[in-house]
């Protein structure tokens, strides 16, 4: 078992991060159950893939940038990722290519708009990566000299070395109907085109496929925490101890996700939650406590900002009983600090 | 001395939040001294008192957590707190309301638009407090049923508290300025009025003076400072160990600061730098790292979005140096931890 | 009575502009009585002077060039000229300063925005003189070197020539009532003197009040008929022949009321009816025939554009009678052709 | 010649729209000469085939609606339609199905835009179908039953009644490039398709190239002006007699030439000419004067808003000594009126 090592190390060392590892998972094992009656919101359905899902679904998965982890409910689940690959995304074309780089093609601004909306700024760039104009951007950034073929298997292997060489798979049926409805997101796309917003060579067409490929990359709560994990840890790896992620690409990708990664809840989020986070329009919802933990929770119905109602209402409960909040006083005796 | 006892306590028993407080400061020094010759950009000279500055003051001041304290060059220079004094107004109002009932009014989004921009969000509220219509607003909030000389008493007596009884004055030469060139803030304040954003009773000409006077409040480096070091500590002043504001409170500010507080360019600041912040017009710069200290930086010469150059380009240099971003890895050993 | 010279003299000399106009007040009164059951809308309530208002009220009144008139129903029902008054405070400023002139303060293009809205086009100008925007910079034009008694009383000596004499008073109650509820109007007025729009030296202040007391200028029905016959007359007072207004003036006024004259529904009303036009919130509309006629009705009920629904319902059945429409075809032989 | 018989009966009838036609053509060419060594502005050159083009010529052609007509310079060079294939393509959707069926589909309202903005009004509809995104989705409504051969050869049948039987062609080369250019009306297509903007059934790709099929066909300035006579005419061919379009369509048309039908100039051309036009790329600009007369201009170089500079240039210098303004007053005698 590749996750056993690293973890045991620091266990025998005395030096796990939550000490209290037992009482945390209690706690969140509390907030779990308190929350599965929440049935507010509706399942996406502007695909058949996702309007068949079962709406009750509820897992939930936590894994330390030491390597502890749990798992409730569901967490077997396959999923799509769907947005919930823009940050890893990113973060990809950091590593290969720098900020400086990538900041030529996709600035790092929230965008006082919808996550879909046809607009650049001010330089005929894409506000930031977490919206569909710059993470289609972003996608035609990376190896852009590999045929597409070549372009995803290297995307799928550092996805798999993010999850720690646990469950990443590819839904084709996804695939296929998330390229029938794309309108606007060929509107994006020839609009960004006509404002040279891709490299020079790029093919729009390729460049949506890859994107939509990328959003139908497929995987489950437990696997899916662990790519988050590797955010929290950094850019390595809690489970395998690999260096999948420069940590400064990491440190970038989490300061958007802060500002940008929950869709028009973005700016609400930060300032009731204040963690980097970034859903998806499966159900799932990302959420990393840097160099602590990350989170990862999946319930399919969403809330009219495309957010997992159930997982937006989890988080809400727990941050009243424990400490996470990046601004959190240490002077506050009356929350747990894991 | 009031800033003494906390501070020998903590020494004395050895958990000073920043041991290597001597080293962290040859750092600073260093850096200081290295922008010093940066003359970019311009100071402001909307109003003739800002006009008249020497725009080669540069002045810094750091104020730990736990009261250790540091100033550097113009650090006695005195300047009014202009936008500075937006996250304290907002704090208080935090303080005295809680976040429900001031949400009410103003929301906690990043506008996507400039600082004085005459739009309000889709509920008809200014976007986040950090911005003129979000600050007019929650000054509208605080002690609306005391008359205008006891709501400025009131305020002023909290930014007494905030700097542990260091220097804070009023400069009503700037004030009368501010006052007679104010048709932006007028448009944005009868704007307001029209759309029910004051509360019931308000009179709109009494806001505004109100809104131009806590503009004008003045103050020097190492009293502004110690004002930011009581953010970092959660609302207790780190000289004087008073409770000033609670830490919820805190951390909404903090939110709002990171997501809002450098006008355009807190999009980029919170990328590059990962720290809540705010800047004003007469050139100061207060920047957070909570639970560990403030650096507050005074040069008058703005940059095109109105925020300190030489200010700006100390924090980059000084982040490539120390690990201060909220989200740097603490696998990162190429950088001091302070 | 001065109304009956010209008249005379052209129908003796069998030179009448409708020949058949027996035939054409036939037509009229039976579209009058047709459209009275209409009860659609709601009258303006924002002051209680328009909210006291009998909404059922229902006058009209036409004027040719060569000065024939008859009026129907509540003709001589007083109400304030609101709006109507911007097509004539602009000819005026384009007959004292010039067309050149004028538009360096406002544009001629439809905004595609809502009549108070807060916006200037791309040189920070008004975008034309029918929206609140321009209608108050083109008040600022006009004899700003006189006080404001005697720029009132000038603008109302040109109204009494406008309307041959006939009825023009001022409701002052109308004009405290304007300017108790003006928060709109000051924050658009602050926001253009921020911008410059305003002549040198100008007092919003005083130029808030000119604007308003130029809406509370009131009148009737038949008077503010002829007011519009003397623009469908080229600005020759067709009841007296005097020449009140250069030809140029009124032929730009002509185009800006056919192109934004209606608020809202200008390009509806452009589109379906296809003549200058302007409505007013006390629900009356004038719509001038250039060199043919005028037409003037009075409704209160507005629709939720801000036009008078009966005196809409009345032009469109008409038009369906008579070859009224600026291109309607020489062709059409299916319509009367007054 | 098919063009004599109408005239004929006409002029020996003594009924000729404009009996000074000889003095008219006079004044017509010595403006033509005034205006030729303008040479502000640029022609177009986005694809080779406009590039290519020689931007000295200039050309003129008038035709009244009783059949007279004159060409000065280049009026035989053949040029490519472009934009002014709208108001023919409009006219004819309203002809097939009627003004309230095209109106479910594109509204009738200034847009207060650029031509190729991508962006819809309130209900989701194009502005009007002078721009481009009106324009496409009015190719879209015209016999979508056929398929693109023969809906392609319906309108070419039409275009050549409009123009008496005189040349239409087809430039296949423009067809290419405008096609491979298309990126931002590919982007303008797929989000009205998103936003159902098109009929149920339609196909994008081949609305698109039918849209660029009507831009690429071809005539000449003697032929075009005809095809503009009949607008003027009220949908009869000036010089065949045949009833081509109803006058309903026409007038409509018409109208929205007037308020639309030059870009962003639109208002100014309203505002100082008074008169329906419209203009294309290629450097042509037609100018209807209802019941009278068109007149249809050719010079390829544009100014920065896509008009023709000289042929603007020569408008304005017409409209000094001619009285063609739809609202030039009787009264006016300093101008000759044709």
């Amino acid at each position: 078992d590749p996750t056993i090592e690293p973890l045991i190390v620091k266990a025998f060392s005395g030096k796990l991060i939550i000490p209290s590892f037992k009482e945390f998972k209690k706690l969140v094992e509390e907030v779990f159950e308190d929350v599965r009656d929440c049935k507010d919101g509706k399942a996406a359905d502007y695909i058949p893939q996702l309007a068949r899902v079962d709406p009750d679904l509820w897992g939930l998965s936590v894994c330390t940038v030491d390597g502890q982890r749990f798992n409730l409910g569901d967490f077997e689940k396959i999923y799509t990722i769907q947005s919930t690959s823009k940050p890893f995304t990113y973060a990809m074309a950091l590593d290969l290519y720098g900020s400086d780089y990538v900041q030529e093609y996709v600035s790092a601004e929230p965008s006082g708009e919808g996550f879909n909306e046809i607009c650049l700024d001010d330089n005929n760039k894409p506000h930031n990566p977490m919206i569909n104009a710059g993470a289609i951007v972003t996608s035609s950034l990376v190896k852009p000299e590999l045929n597409l073929a070549d372009r995803f298997e290297y995307m799928m292997n550092i996805f798999r070395k993010l999850s720690g060489g646990t469950y990443v798979g590819f839904n084709n049926s996804v695939y296929l109907s998330e390229k029938s409805v794309a309108d606007r997101n060929f509107a994006l796309g020839y609009y960004m085109k006509e404002n040279d917003c891709f490299p020079k060579g790029s093919c729009l067409k390729t460049i949506l496929e890859f994107y939509f490929q990328l959003c139908s990359i497929e995987t489950k709560c437990s696997a899916h925490c662990i790519m988050a994990g590797t955010l929290a840890n950094g850019g390595v790896c809690p489970i395998t101890g690999e260096e999948v992620l420069d940590d400064v690409s990491v440190q970038h990708t989490l300061s958007l996700m802060l500002s940008c990664g929950m869709y028009d809840y973005s700016g609400q989020f930060a300032y009731k939650i204040g963690l980097p986070a970034k859903s998806g329009v499966s159900g799932s919802i990302l959420v990393v406590i840097p160099n602590v933990m990350a989170i990862c929770l999946y319930s399919p119905r969403l809330d009219k900002l495309g957010n997992s109602s159930r997982g937006l209402l989890f988080m809400e409960k727990l941050l009243k009983k424990v400490n996470l909040h990046q601004f959190d006083s240490d002077n506050n005796a009356a929350k747990i600090d894991p």
